[in-house]
């Protein structure tokens, strides 16, 4: 075990938080019930009954299990924090269909029981068997959290079951490993709600497989008479996991296999594994990722590229790639409670993964680009990406995957270690840890990211001496601590992005944290050739951005002077209440141009007001440009 | 007939010129000889053997025939100005294995013979029978006017009259028209060839039946079994032509058939097609066009997209469809004499189509973006589009195509109309001119574009009255002249871009045209949002960038003072002699920066020099990044 401190459990912790539980209850009241209709409309639920045939419409895809999966995790974590009958009959007819669906060896899986039989396990590369089956083994440990109920968990255990006799090491299994990771993260997560050590070995294996020679997916390729071809690093198979330096191919799996390697290195103490997930961590946070936390710059492949290759308006940073950021985030700070864990995982909450999901809940971008001008949009991402969010998708992995992680964000605030508290995000509410068979109560209080206050009251059962981490955000500068109304100085207690305190505590005493939060204009790395000559406005965790309904047309004509007066002020009927940043900045002055392309320079600008809003709620109003970085001068 | 004007024939004009004596001596010794060998090598010219079967390599592709068409095109202009037994005796065994490759209907096509006979005719979406065709009537055209031999021509009549049996609006016939474009200017050529009325008609049909409903293509589509889909605007085929009121689709295509709108206008005098060339002129060179003459900005489809949307890193501007502007602007000169439409001309030849080879004419490149950075550009294009040319593509249009423009540069010179001649490019040498019965003949000298001196020597068999219209460019703003040395009045004599100096012509009289070529900072319309707070230098008609090899890596660290001094000097050791540009610009002081991404904003710079150079001649040292618009400031 090398993991230093455990995450607490959705029950223990209550979000209250002016920012983010409007959010949370948009996404109970309206996303969950949402996404449920998209997956019974299109056919995805239904598909469990095994029933379909050609040529009956809606012919179950090898990806449609997985949605389902996060639906019924999404809605596990809801009932663990607000129970709610209605919902918990609808999670357990899904459930029963689905195990129902399971056949006698244990293989669970759609379209490869009802369409292609036959070519079960036979393409591991491009098929989702071993994904879909890790997204049903994810549900069924959620769902077994919050209800106690073993059914689908005892289900996904057989199916792992089965998993265990055809792949691994041993005498007539097969070497293989999946094309899209995930069955490895949720293999550890069964060993760790079930104690069955197999299940580790099983995740283990795949990870440790993958990217081996002779390469599986040759192998299996010229089994079905194809061609082999080397299509590694797509699928992170380019080497064995411990020698890849940058993080590489589809985004998406990254995330979901460096997310394993963590959760394994983590169960094993295999420090070699740990060490991988540093290197590819640094790599991804220091040269590929964007302000928003968005990653994966390529529509192509849905992938990385190359170091500070970071184009902003044909950036993918697909939706699901910033929410497996945070998932890794969350494992790597476990690891390693260190603040450049927890500051990327802010990063990536409050700007690119927010941004997936409108304010009202219902409609979800796949993609979020740093600029947008709608012209241009649709013919970087064809009619199938509109330049507005869209209520569903063909490959709809991210409207459930937005589902899952809003419903178990309490999962995500803080932590507890032997004789610690830590504190990640600074989200109002309360939260009740165990240290040493003591309880302790904490309650936060805060309007953060709008205002620069946190107040914690520490309620211990009786007073004990322990440690309260507060994490000292990478974004601010300046922080303040008070206990009890006396300065304490941060700078002798903070560590890794942690200031600690320990003491003696007694219930009611009072931690005032103050954040500064001055907007800042922030430059990116000089090698990020696209922003060379911009800056983007940042406020606390939270990126802004310029649209069009609130600066005019033609975004790009703005340019902001390096001396500008930049201004704060929240506005309560505005998008949900934010805090909009207004600044005097500069226009091109186009009346000098005629109808024609190209002519000889003028720096004529005139002056003009700019108002910009947080990133995370661009397109919320009339659609329309969309700009992060914006020019300087 | 509306053309005003004709070109002159290819023997009539003599190149002697500093600038593109060497190129066109490259293209006639090196690039004409290595593109005949690629063909050969890769199977292409055998292919009209008819003899390849399953499972041989180099099964023959759709388009393959093209290629060796625009060869024997190239091949035949060469002949016409720089006789050559060898390559005369080359040209003559591919034309015999082309003509016996026809079939006694007189169909000619080696795919649809030998792969897919069954296919004939059945996809013309796709698949490019009748552009093969076209491109060998225009070889036809070419080889019969360099040598006066009909063999090859009488076959491509042969092969017009049977596709005339196939295709119209008669009883039986299919109303179909090529999913490539290019037929139909080659008809209207074999039209001026033959005089047989019935291939400008032929070539008419397919202009106008263009994109009538119902779609063409739809109904080939359904008899192929296949899902009718509206595709049209990549094919031009959304509306009938003369609706079509912006450039969509395809470029190279686009191009082709606006040539043939053109040339239909010119033969019919439909003065509604005429009137469709204008506006679609105004749509791509007031909204699509890059400085560089390139067009088709999306690689997705090779395609125009939107107005003002010309990304510089993902451009495609493909080399053909910067080729095909050439094609259309002098076809459109030809019905309306303006220097518009030769400014155009100019500007794709000195920059977008140059770009498309190296110096060496030994290596192509297929994309012309305006900013390369070599690691990004690898991903944008996959591995196919290589950041430095390449000797021969799969999909090899592009090097077939320069060699034709380039072996008949001499076309695109001079015009002459009635008692009128017309000097459109200033490239030194004589022409031979047929005014009245007399012949004049003309000499030019000059250095440009690298100096502003323009000679021309008019020399008439007897002292006779005509007018001699000179291009005055539009990127001049301060031309002068003067007729056996006495100055002459611009605004009054100049109408469209033309000065007309109407006189009586004495041999010896010389015309001395002075063309100001200041280094000019040019900026792009603010709708151009890639390019607001960017220049680019352009001086006279050249285009300047900035590659890594002169000026470190890095490019969009600098910064161009508005201020700057820029100095121009000729270099006659560089890139085969070129005129330099150098300035003292600012770069980013990037010592502030560790291995981190994004940090608070600073103003720090360094002055550095900088050095451009043509944009053309980018690439031909060691390979690196290169950028066209830099930023200002």
């Amino acid at each position: 075990m090398l993991s230093k401190i455990k995450p607490l459990s959705l029950r223990k912790v209550r979000i209250e938080d002016a920012f983010w539980s409007a959010r949370l209850e948009t996404n109970r009241t309206v996303t969950l019930p949402d996404v449920y209709q998209k997956c019974k409309k299109t056919g995805r639920i239904d598909a469990f009954k095994l029933n379909w045939k050609p040529p009956k419409p809606n012919q179950p895809h090898v990806f449609w299990d997985s949605d389902v999966a996060k639906w019924v995790e999404a809605a596990s974590a809801s009932l663990a924090t607000h129970p709610d009958t209605k919902l918990e009959k609808l999670l357990n007819g899904v459930i029963d269909l689905i195990v129902n669906a399971q056949q006698p060896d244990g293989y669970l899986n759609v379209h490869f029981t009802v369409v292609e039989p036959e070519k079960r396990w036979s393409n591991l590369r491009d098929n989702h068997e071993l994904y879909c089956a890790g997204h049903l083994m994810e549900a069924a440990v959620a769902h077994y959290e919050a209800t106690g109920k073993g059914d689908f968990l005892d289900a996904m255990c057989r199916c792992a079951d089965h998993i265990d006799t055809v792949f691994g090491r041993g005498k007539g299994k097969k070497r293989g490993y999946p094309g899209h990771e995930e069955i490895e993260l949720a293999l550890v997560k069964l060993y760790r709600a079930t104690g069955e050590r197999r299940y580790l070995d099983l995740g283990r294996y795949f990870v440790d497989e993958r990217g081996r020679r002779p390469l599986y997916f040759d192998i299996e390729a010229r089994a079905r008479g194809k061609k082999p071809y080397e299509y590694g690093a797509s699928h992170q198979a380019h080497l064995p996991v411990r020698d890849q330096k940058t993080a590489d191919g589809h985004a998406v799996r990254a995330m979901y296999l460096y997310c394993a390697m963590a959760d394994v290195a983590a169960e094993t103490g295999d420090k070699t594994l740990l060490a991988a997930c540093k290197r590819l961590w640094k790599n991804v946070t220091h040269r590929r990722m964007y302000i928003t936390g968005g990653i994966g710059s390529s529509k192509d492949g849905e992938r990385f590229t190359t170091d500070y290759d970071l184009p902003n308006e044909t950036a993918y940073a697909e939706t699901c790639a910033a929410i497996g950021l945070v998932f890794w985030a969350h494992r790597m700070l476990h690891l390693e409670p260190d603040g450049r864990y927890a500051d990327v995982m802010e990063r990536a909450l409050y700007n690119g993964v927010l941004s997936g999901v409108s304010l009202d809940g219902s409609k979800f971008f796949y993609v979020n680009p740093l600029t947008v001008h709608p012209k241009g949009f649709r013919f970087m991402y064809a009619a199938y990406f509109e330049p507005v969010r869209q209520e569903w998708f063909g490959t709809s992995c991210c409207p459930t995957n937005l589902a899952r992680l809003l419903a178990s964000l309490e999962r995500y605030v803080y932590s507890q270690g032997k004789n610690e508290i830590y504190v990640h995000l600074y989200v109002a509410g309360a939260a009740e840890f165990d240290l040493a068979g003591s309880k302790v109560r904490l309650t936060q209080k805060t309007q953060y990211p709008w205002k620069e206050k946190v107040r914690l009251i520490v309620r211990p059962e009786k007073p004990a001496e322990f440690t309260v981490a507060l994490r000292i955000p990478g974004w601010c500068r300046a922080a303040s601590l008070k206990v009890n109304g006396r300065a304490v100085r941060l700078a002798r207690i903070t560590k890794k992005g942690y200031a600690k305190i320990k003491r003696l505590w007694k219930s009611g005493d009072t931690v005032e944290l103050t954040l500064p939060m001055p907007i800042e204009q922030i430059q990116a790395n000089p090698n990020v050739r696209m922003n060379n000559g911009k800056v983007a406005l940042q406020r606390g965790p939270v990126v802004y951005c310029l649209e069009e309904i609130d600066n005019g047309p033609n975004l790009s004509e703005i340019s902001l002077p390096a001396d500008a007066t930049l201004r704060a002020r929240y506005d309560k009927d505005l998008l949900g209440g934010v805090t909009v940043i207004t600044a005097k900045a500069r226009r091109r002055d186009d009346s000098l141009w005629k109808d024609c392309l190209y002519q000889s320079a003028s720096s004529k600008t005139k002056v003009v007001n700019i108002r910009a809003i947080p990133y995370y709620a661009w397109c919320n109003r009339k659609p329309g440009e969309m700009l992060v970085w914006i020019r300087e001068g």
